[in-house]
């Protein structure tokens, strides 16, 4: 019997374990072209709080409704020609330890070596989120001096390696010192404490004092304000994420929105899931810097299916170095 | 004796008229390529609240800075082979009655037959600027549903008739029944009026209920947060102007950026004076529009060189129609 943990009520800023509930379904006989998978890796997304909210720019939840996010399991049963039992795939029918899929949205993990976790975080979505906004979107290029605003997640570190291997400059921000250090070790050749009580502004400053070239935002709120108070003639912002903004229930206040005309800065915003068609291009150059030794990853690891709201919860609070994952 | 007005203090807010002096200078003998210029019509611009600021991003004004900004007038005496006594110029020396121009920065009217006044505004700086957000930055297409604020300044109604031009739909924003009531008559599908006491978002649903494609914007503040709200994906934003912003004294409160994600919207800053090559077509395309009649010209004039910071302030509480001048 599948069990599927559901949202249950809209929550009014960071979620509570009230408002999600796990429950037991009926296992159902798979329609032509659909196969059936044992979940045994969940991720929690930062869209998913996007989604709980009665009135959102993306598809909501309503009250009910299970909930969704990428997982990667072993096929048990197939009624696909494309899939035999005991293939190894990702598909976005997590927070759930069985799924049915159907062929299409399945995809058997890349020739890439690597933990199956890795490919729900650097080698899969995230990373190819951090690939498309800095490569299709900022277009970074060699000599260019980088911002990355929750650097030490899933996407961020990502992001902070590929664009060290675009012959950027890279700065990562993220929340207390041991954070920053992981970004270091990472490759960043600076770094921001957002927690340290100095503000964004005037570290930046330090560190950039000629300003960035290209602001790749996770955050939203404070970061994109300092982001646009440091941005150089022309530059670049590719607005991937905005997790400060999806549990706040106050607008933001934003003191550097002219600096959009006064540096002629260009500013846009994507979501992947209109750029899943870079995937192989993404995964080949993966595997090669997977294969030098210069694409790194990082998991923080949460254990059984019972704990994922918690772990969901924990990454909006930042607790996760790299990408949050359920291992069930 | 040439008489110009010189910023004396940093405005709090609204500037006051303490904050400007008229003083008499010498008059100077020209250098080689320069030539005297007595100024008839003198343009009061947004942008110049933005330099009366101590921290400002872009060139600040210093308290004893003479003001500039553009103007129209009769060469009086010649240092150059370029221009001849009697002609009438274009330039950036305005905020006085005699100016002394370097050849490379005077400009002869255009061909097109309209007031001189007009090319302080329509057909001037103030046109190109509309010219080159819609069609270089927003690339404004048919069938496009454009939303432009501040519509009846002189960027606006010169927006207004090139987004019509272009086949779009056009909506105006303005403050007022009246101004409204010159949206329409210059060609606008439909108008907000942001004094109405309905909020602009509510407006707009009303009048573009399903979104717009792209916003122009001389204005910032709730009208870009309505904008964001409303805008369709790939929405593209051309920003133009936050005249709400440059004089205000607290952090502006946006409550939709996150769309600029969840509708993947372009959002790109300009300032004309990195587009000054584009004049000869704006003014060719200008001269066949004006020609046709579709292109029309409006201004509010106000009298005296003694009354140009009073029209700059009026100009900065919206209390013109068209392009704000004064006639010497």
């Amino acid at each position: 019997m599948p069990n599927i943990w559901q949202m249950t009520s809209y929550p009014e800023g960071l979620p509570r374990a009230g408002d999600f509930r796990l429950v037991e379904t009926e296992s159902v006989a798979l329609a032509p072209g659909q196969i059936r998978v044992r979940n045994t890796w969940l991720s929690v997304d930062p869209a998913v709080r996007w989604r709980m909210e009665r009135a959102t720019s993306i598809v909501p939840l309503q009250p009910g409704d299970f909930i969704e996010g990428q997982a990667i399991g072993e096929v048990i049963e197939t009624a696909s020609d494309s899939f035999a039992r005991g293939d190894l795939v990702s598909h976005g029918q997590g927070w759930r330890d069985v799924a049915v899929v159907e062929q299409a949205h399945a995809r058997r993990l890349p020739d890439i070596d690597a933990s199956p976790a890795a490919f729900l975080g650097q080698l899969g979505i995230p990373g190819l989120t951090a690939y498309v906004g800095l490569t299709d979107i900022a277009a970074v290029t060699a000599g260019d001096v980088v911002l990355i605003s929750g650097a030490a997640g899933a996407v961020g570190l990502a992001a902070v390696q590929i664009a060290k291997l675009q012959g950027a400059t890279v700065i990562g921000s993220a929340g207390g010192a041991e954070k920053c250090a992981i970004l270091r070790d990472f490759g960043a050749d600076a770094t921001i404490d957002y927690k340290s009580g100095t503000s964004i502004s005037r570290q930046l400053d330090a560190v950039a004092p000629e300003g960035i070239d290209v602001y790749f935002d996770n955050v939203g709120g404070a970061h994109l304000d300092a982001a646009l108070g440091s941005a150089r003639p022309s530059a670049r912002f590719a607005i991937c994420g905005m997790i400060s903004e999806y549990s706040a229930t106050s607008p933001t206040a934003m003191t550097n929105l002219r600096r959009i005309i006064s540096s002629n800065i260009s500013i846009r915003g994507f979501r992947v899931g209109n750029h899943l068609h870079r995937l192989p291009d993404f995964h080949a150059s993966a595997r090669t810097w997977t294969t030098a030794g210069r694409f790194k990853t990082l998991e923080t690891i949460r254990h059984g299916l019972e704990q994922v709201p918690s772990a969901f919860v924990e990454m909006l609070q930042g607790g996760n170095q790299g990408k949050m994952v359920v291992r069930l």
